[in-house]
């Protein structure tokens, strides 16, 4: 029975911001992760990783990749749409693992959706400004996602004081997704031009904004040994048993769908996950949805 | 009058490649070109170059960019509303300035075309069997077109003893498309990377086969001095006035059109253009054609 004080609480709310509050309280019993492509795959492996026995669906929009390239109404739609087929899928919460959507469309996507949505910015931008001495945090990411600000907004808005340098390295995701390791020595060259950005700005936390990063973590620690590098992925991982009541079965399962299937998901997905490995991968038309 | 011969001959033809064969004499009064983005400018920049006085309709799907990573099935659907819109402007030759539709496509549309439509791997192919003494040419381009083999499959057709290597670059267009010039030392570096896979090859001739890449020629023929580097647009610009009966008019006349025109596509253009520049830019929602 609702008390006379529940109730009149209850009518401050509309009915799709009751619906999620109650959802929120739910067991969160199977997730849908999503990304543009395969970046979001760090994600979901630093998920996994911190977060043993979950029920999750992942999908890759292969056939659309790049999102960072289109305009903010192209990629609202393509989030809605992966958004909807994420929902047939019959997950209970959504995790946008792509940096582009997180930044552009998660205000949008979670006023039109009646379960819980998150992105990878928040997390991110709390874990910096948790390691962060100097309070000077610099973010790396593509030239979109330095662009549009999304880490620097997200930081001021808990900390104000906090000062944040961003850095577009545009050939970082080609380099990654052409297969050139971390030893490389055209690697090492635009890491060291990239992280030279900082030269005398006083940064000792850097966001690697953008889910392709962590590939390259060990050579950006290497030569800049007393900077914190903070991955979104883990920094998502870590925060999600506080934004979702998780419900934990025995073993891990993933489910994957992509919307190209002739991408090479599986070689790059094995190669961006170690806590996990990528099979039963099935092959979605997303423009129907 | 037909002669009785003539009829005979005629004849033997469809009614599809018999309105063909007539419009190829026709004068070609206004010729569409398109491309998957931007790359297609430097084809556009050379054809106007060699062959002053054209009208000409550009076309770059900048909403959509790149093509190199979707499905076939994918290429052509989008090559031909790029091939229909221009249609609906009236163009009377259709000019294929993207390396990846010429490789997948270019058979497919032009047996869908009632006008005259040409790409840029044949004259290419041409260029580069004309200026070998070794017998022995390169290929540099996208992982995606390296791996499509067009141009040795070209060069083949043409001289089946002639031996052809490609070298896939990836990192070329992103250098180029972020602005990277080129005497800066990550550019020279990933070029003389790219260009040591031929040592000992005997390769005298390299196509550029992509078209971005004219705007490393500099680097590319200082690395390799002794090497002939083929300009993909260059060669089709030369070979144009053989394909079609070009009507020239006093003064060049291009009209930009592409499908996002948040893309800074006007700044890249005029990077890209030498003998025109790029005003008069509209959008078109290509998705409707």
């Amino acid at each position: 029975m609702v008390s006379n004080l529940d109730f009149h609480s209850l009518l401050l709310y509309n009915p799709t911001t009751l619906r999620k509050a109650i959802n929120a309280l739910n067991n969160i019993k199977r997730i849908g992760v999503f990304d543009s492509g395969l970046g979001g795959l760090t994600v979901l492996n630093q998920i996994c990783k911190y977060n043993e026995g979950l029920d999750i669906v992942y999908f890759g929009d292969t056939a659309r990749v790049p999102y960072g390239t289109r305009t903010n109404d192209t990629i609202l739609a393509y989030a809605e749409q992966d958004v909807r087929f994420l929902k047939k899928q019959s997950v209970d919460a959504i995790i946008v693992a792509c940096g582009t959507v997180s930044s552009i469309a998660i205000d949008d996507l979670a006023s039109e959706l009646d379960i819980p949505i998150y992105g990878v910015i928040e997390p991110a931008a709390e874990a910096a400004l948790n390691a962060t001495q100097t309070g000077r945090i610099g973010v790396i990411g593509t030239p979109a996602t330095i662009r549009n600000g999304a880490y620097p907004k997200a930081i001021k808005a808990i900390s104000a004081s906090t000062e944040c340098i961003g850095v577009p390295c545009p050939l970082l995701v080609p380099m990654i997704e052409n297969g050139y390791e971390q030893d490389d020595e055209l690697v090492e060259m635009a890491c060291r031009r990239y992280l030279s950005s900082f030269d005398g700005s006083n940064v000792d936390t850097i966001i690697m904004g953008c889910t392709h990063y962590p590939f390259y973590e060990s050579t950006l620690s290497r030569l800049a040994p007393h900077i914190t590098f903070v991955d979104i992925g883990t920094a998502l991982a870590k925060k999600l048993p506080q934004l979702l009541n998780l419900y934990k079965g025995e073993k891990t399962h993933v489910e994957y769908f992509v919307s190209d299937p002739d991408t090479g998901f599986q070689a790059v997905a094995n190669r961006f996950l170690d806590s996990i490995s990528a099979r039963d991968i099935s092959s979605v038309n997303i423009e129907m949805y």
